[in-house]
């Protein structure tokens, strides 16, 4: 079948994405034709921008436009407490709670044996340097609850015991909106576990 | 929260396109900061020729990058039968079966009178003077088998009288591989009544 260059090339560009296969690539396709040429160039251009502009942050391993990164930077944040996370999409949800007001880790990954990531390939010899100061009181492990970020977790809690500061593990429970019928066991028992007095 | 500005732009573009919303743009904005430089490069300038660079044929209505397009200065197809499509996405789904070799006629729509299209919105003009020569011998009516492409079907039979040539409109029936237990009693009496003889 015969499918014009231009719109062979998008399709195949979108195919590219994660989770689009060809029948979307297709759609998507056929829509940015029905587009206005204004928006078009903006998204073209955004795509070049994120990729070119965009470096992590020396100091954090957040994705920024600026080195050291805007929350680096910020002199009103809390200075004594680092939160570490897995990647920059977990920073994120973070600061969506707009809750927490200290600085970031970003390891960009866990460790995880099966997939060959050690610890060697995260962002920990950053860390372990931001900690040499005296600053940092409190550090905050929110790496995910799963296998490779409960490991990781570990690590790191053993790794840093000799700079005596308190270390801690986000909690694990119920889900609020959950339903205690419908929560797995490993859950529940982990809800148990963290129970607190109220 | 803080987001850096190329990201956040990027996330907006993605979202301007259909069934992408803000999770959806977030997760494929942070793939494009993992692509390849040049994968990116590729799909931003794939955005912009499909943009500039594509055209409706003047003569069929399809969406070319030369004019006429392919199908309609394609000689080794045959010059008599005009297939009758809503949109290119419809002509490229016929082009897909291999099977038929005769030329196109994209409408741009189907008469929607609850949207506000009537006839004079669709690429109607343009088909009645395609078949004021003698060289058409058939018309196929290939738009959708919904309320839509039935009305634009019949409007069109009726309009193409005068030209006392062979009009005819795709079957309806059951798809190929479908069930009877799960066949809508519309489709069930459609392919009744289009029985044909073995």
């Amino acid at each position: 079948m015969y499918v014009p260059e231009p719109i062979s090339k998008l399709i195949e560009g979108f195919m590219r994405l994660p989770g689009i296969g060809p029948k979307t690539a297709g759609r998507l396709a056929f829509f940015v034709l029905s587009m206005e040429e204004e928006d078009v160039l903006d998204l073209a251009k955004a795509l070049v921008r994120a990729k070119r502009d965009l470096r992590t942050c020396s100091v954090c391993g957040n994705i920024t436009d600026q080195d050291p990164c805007y929350i680096c930077t910020d002199q009103k944040r809390d200075r004594s407490v680092i939160c570490v996370v897995q990647d920059t999409k977990d920073l994120m949800a973070m600061e969506r709670t707009r809750e927490y007001n200290g600085l970031y880790h970003v390891l960009h990954g866990a460790i995880s044996p099966i997939e060959g990531i050690g610890p060697d390939e995260l962002k920990i010899p950053d860390l372990l340097k931001r900690l040499s100061d005296d600053t940092v009181q409190e550090l905050i492990l929110a790496t995910n609850p799963n296998i490779e970020g409960e490991a990781t977790a570990m690590y790191l809690s053993k790794l840093v015991k000799p700079f005596g500061l308190k270390v801690t593990r986000i909690a694990h429970g119920l889900p609020v909106g959950g339903d205690l019928e419908y929560a797995d066991e490993v859950t529940l028992t982990k809800a148990l576990e963290g129970r607190r007095e109220i």
